[in-house]
């Protein structure tokens, strides 16, 4: 399968859409955004070997490669339109890349895409090391996103999901376990689902909100950096899946995978104390689980504590940072 | 310098624009677009060893990284507005990117950038195999999009600059002569100048536009075929510079560049004839030097011929295939 057949293998699933004026196969895609909508881009690379381990099934990167990226746009409150994708694909020595793969990758990658209503607009496919970047593209009403920044004295700290579902089947899987036998762990890891109707819901709900891609204590701290607040976080009342819970019996080290571990893809998200029972019931509305975990307070920094009140030390490492932890 | 300090040292020269509301160190990047206004994107990836030899300056790794896409933009007849910057990079052993490096590929894509008042809006970077994928967004006004798909019959076929000069200075790097002693070939390969004035001068006056990155007989292909015409070519027409002619004295070997080198990002467009002192005009205005090649005519292909009408055969292979080439 050679550069040209591959773009034309994508643009036949191509979801179609009003505003799409123009998709795959010109030297640009041409979009034609609805009136009073501001336009949310995002852009996330995933490379092998440091995002996912050498034998990931294709599926799963060609949706994990979409939504990672369209948990920025839950993010941010926006509701996903489009989106490009860079393939760097390694191919044989006649420089052809197996069909099976890429009927895979594109399996996964559309399948999500489709949930969504999103179409696939553009690509570039080249030789190299195997690597995905998709950028998304995503609208909202004027002056609605929802940014790191507003979050306020008082307000509640909230996460929808569950936490170190994925950071426990790598932990796992680097410990020599198939990925195979991590249980319900292995489908976090692999396909995470992005909190795209959870995101809508809140735009009018949430003072500030955040993907967790890197961990949890890091991502609250881009949030408590960018709003100028602190926070105080009730470490028992952080939501636990029973995988988890049957994986790692030990509970401090389910407490590391919860607090730092990567890839969850859930939102943490702030919001005013009189907005509890409406957030209960948007989000019951858009079959997201959610959980209340701390509040905002005065000053800067994170402190935690357990359900005694009892001050808990926070881990050396905050969260994932690509160049600085080992080549996972 | 990690991930964070990356982002930041970007973030720090960003362009202002009216239109972001948001730029790097959110989620996602907010864009207000102007009313009355298409959506024009493109993505392009470099890999290090596929589209750049392996010690090509950082500078103009990044410059060339824009480069392509804003050419894509030109093709269009857009107006370059953003980009997002996703960057695989290779660290040592403890994370860390060399500063030096980061800091001359943001001179390049910068020096690029501030010339067409694009910001830089978002980003992501990845440890792994040096790579660089940008996404870029333009505008133009509803209903102008110039495409491949509207070459009429009887049109002149133009191109802009000169052909052949990057694919002849890789042809002399790999060949053994060193990069740095190829002359004014090797500026036209590290750091293409896109066409972007040439592309909205043609928006009213061209009938259908692609940029020259995979070979002129490649890309004018792909017109035909999306417009449904053929062409015929008079190759001593073809423009070709003083460098090229001093470092090629073998006329045939310089044709076979002219005609399927890569890398040009030269504009090639078709027009009516009635256009002619138009075109001529417009391009002057914009700086740019502009050829005309052949025309188009009824059916299907593209038939080469020399000054005196005789037919010249077409070399075998037509364009650059990132999957089928050799590893350059």
């Amino acid at each position: 399968m050679t550069e040209f057949s591959l773009i034309d293998h994508f643009r036949r699933s191509a979801m179609p859409r009003p505003d799409v004026v123009l998709g795959i196969g010109d030297d640009a895609a041409v979009l034609d955004p609805p009136p009073g909508q501001w336009l949310v881009l995002a852009v996330d690379t995933l490379v092998e070997g440091v995002h996912f381990p050498k034998g990931t099934p294709a599926s799963a990167i060609g949706w994990k490669a979409l939504a990672v990226n369209l948990s920025d746009l839950a993010a941010m409150g926006a509701e996903p339109a489009a989106a490009l994708l860079a393939l760097t694909l390694p191919g044989d020595d006649a420089g052809f890349v197996p069909a099976d793969f890429v009927e895979a990758f594109a399996g996964g990658f559309n399948a999500l895409a489709s949930t969504h209503r999103l179409a696939l607009i553009g690509g570039d496919t080249t030789g190299g090391p195997l690597a995905a970047s998709v950028t998304v593209l995503g609208y909202l009403p004027k002056g609605q996103a929802l940014t790191r920044a507003g979050a306020q004295v008082d307000d509640d700290v909230w996460v929808t999901g569950t936490l170190g579902d994925a950071a426990g089947a790598l932990a796992l899987w680097k410990s020599g376990v198939a990925l195979l036998h991590t249980g319900g762990l292995r489908e976090r890891l692999d396909c995470p689902a992005p909190r795209v109707s959870a995101g809508l819901a809140l735009r009018p709900l949430a003072t500030a909100c955040i993907d967790i891609s890197d961990g949890f204590l890091a991502d609250l701290g881009h949030v408590l950096a960018a709003s100028g607040v602190g926070a105080r976080i009730e470490v028992d009342a952080l939501p636990v899946s029973l995988a988890l819970c049957e994986a790692f019996s030990d509970a401090s080290a389910r407490r590391l995978l919860q607090l730092s571990g990567g890839d969850d893809y859930e939102l943490c998200f702030t919001a005013p104390v009189t907005q509890r029972e409406a957030i209960l019931a948007a989000l019951a509305a858009a079959s997201t689980p959610v959980t209340r975990v701390g509040c905002i307070i005065r000053g800067t920094g994170l402190t935690l504590f357990d359900a005694d009140g009892r001050a808990v030390t926070q881990p050396a490492r905050r969260g994932y940072d690509h160049f600085a932890e080992d080549k996972r």
